[in-house]
């Protein structure tokens, strides 16, 4: 019975309908605990992320799902003062062969997201994680995967609001990534 | 009884001790099957690779580890004429849900080895591959780790030949590599 | 009276089409010279590229623009074997202070593409040359960059042949970033 | 006479020693001025950095060097912070054609430092920024540019005090750096 984690920074609203689709994905596998976890910019005191429970939450989950908007090409101010804070864990390699995956939000189709889904995964890979992907092809199914991003789910928000971006291919395209993780966290935990 | 595939290209012979070191590694683990499959040049024409038997091996394998020099910042020549003639493996998905490790050596401790680790991950990303990197902090058991690469192993040849460099700290950092990839791929197709 | 040379493989004449765009906006700009490159497969003799003539081209040009479809995830075998052969030249820092910029082509927006650019860009570092990207905000002009990628040229060929896809805006970008090479060119050897 | 600023985050001092360096070597050329701009916590506010005299001071600069430590694998939270503070001079175009270079500090030799110097690479495309790397071989002069990076300066800690290291060597390849800027802004603003 594997918990997948998704923690993810949203600044206009955009991120946050991912991370409720990936969610939605997780959850449609039976017998996975999911947590929605955002980070949120009252938690950080001069540069420095401070929410002891949301990463004791993070530490006992099998898998966790990193998150953030595509901001100046890279993860978000608040998200990285939050990767910042994992200092102690990732030097106590208490996340260590967990499960880990990443998404991003832009405006554009590609903006420089794949920057940011590499900074998910090196981050990852300094916790000794273990990495996964979208695992489709560009256009699988007709309209998934659209923009050709295979490291992590990529949605563009268009300059529209979150109500109508990311659209329902780029939302179905986040929760085939939330039902993988889980499958692998149940495979890889069983 | 996991198989583990290595395929890498090595110019100089410190790529081979590197792999020879990881192949050791992963044998270390009872019931692991291993491949030591090493890219040749002669196996490309005019910019196109073409060994068919040694793609069957990798397809039938569980894991697959990518190794190569640094040359110019990236990944050698022939390793990538290699990558790019699994392009038919990607179309059909062939290696979908197999782990994923890489390595390099270049002759200084950093000198770009991390984008070609970080490029050996995007191509195991298109292949919806599982990444695993070392597993390691900096100078793990006081010697192990100790350029500080993560997502993979890294090793300096410094201008020594391939008797010297990669050094027995390198080597073991390799042979770290090696091994956790086995125990991962046994706890993976379990 | 700079001398620009766009150097690029193309698979399949999709970025031919995106090279000659360039190649036509650093002719717009008056008293440059252009020097269109292609590498050839016939040149790689086992995974070593061979042209001395082409790269005392490259040796003799203020701005070298580097171009490659994305395949697998990274630039097409054949250039970096071309890539590989300029191993002399950067120990004798022949292209130091040169200008240097780059494109890619690949079926999607996105597409891994950002990672050949940044190959281009690691590789130019080595060689101790200055980097130019698009300098365009997505959408400029309405139709310039929509996919987002600033650090240099992108294209889709959308799995439509070359006489339908780079299309108008994609070629048009292309032919920007010629023409802002050639400027820089001129200004930077005044 | 060009102004050279140099911006960066320090969160123990080491990086500082660096950005010091750099500054000497950027003053080093006769009728440079240098700016040296540190972000402070302080301006950082629910992980929003506010403060327009020093995005005023970049806005007016020839050259701007970015640096940060190495944190989780990239930049740090409050440099990010800082970072995403330029979007409307971004919108704007602002830094438009000034030249840019970028440093980092880590404990280890290599520790995904080239990522913080890409992500810097990224930041100033987005600004359609030109950029400038190191300009130095491997071992120059016998001591600069040890670790093999070249897209920036580099330099260890090493786990010791900023008495103690960054040692001579780094600082004299951020000199380098810093002198090389200097020049190259004469050159491209005369």
């Amino acid at each position: 019975m594997p918990t997948v984690s998704i923690v993810y920074h949203s600044g206009t609203g955009h991120t946050t309908v991912l991370a409720e689709a990936i969610a939605a994905g997780a959850r449609s596998v039976p017998g996975t605990t999911v947590n929605l976890l955002s980070v949120e910019g009252k938690d950080i005191v001069e540069g420095r992320y401070k929410n002891e429970a949301l990463l004791a939450t993070l530490t006992v989950s099998d898998a966790i799902i990193f998150g953030s908007p595509t901001y100046m090409a890279g993860p978000s101010g608040q998200f990285k003062c939050f990767a910042d804070a994992t200092g102690g864990i990732w030097f106590n390699q208490q996340w260590k062969d967990k499960l880990a995956a990443g998404f991003s939000v832009s405006g554009t189709p590609s903006g420089d997201k794949l920057n940011t889904i590499e900074y998910f995964f090196l981050l990852s890979q300094q916790h000794s994680m273990v990495w996964i992907g979208t695992g489709l092809l560009p256009l699988a199914e007709g309209r998934l995967n659209r923009y050709g991003v295979f490291s992590g789910a990529a949605a563009a928000s268009g300059y529209e609001p979150p109500s109508v971006k990311p659209d329902a291919d780029d939302k179905d395209t986040g929760a085939h990534l939330g039902k993988r993780v889980a499958e692998a966290a149940a495979r890889w935990t069983q």
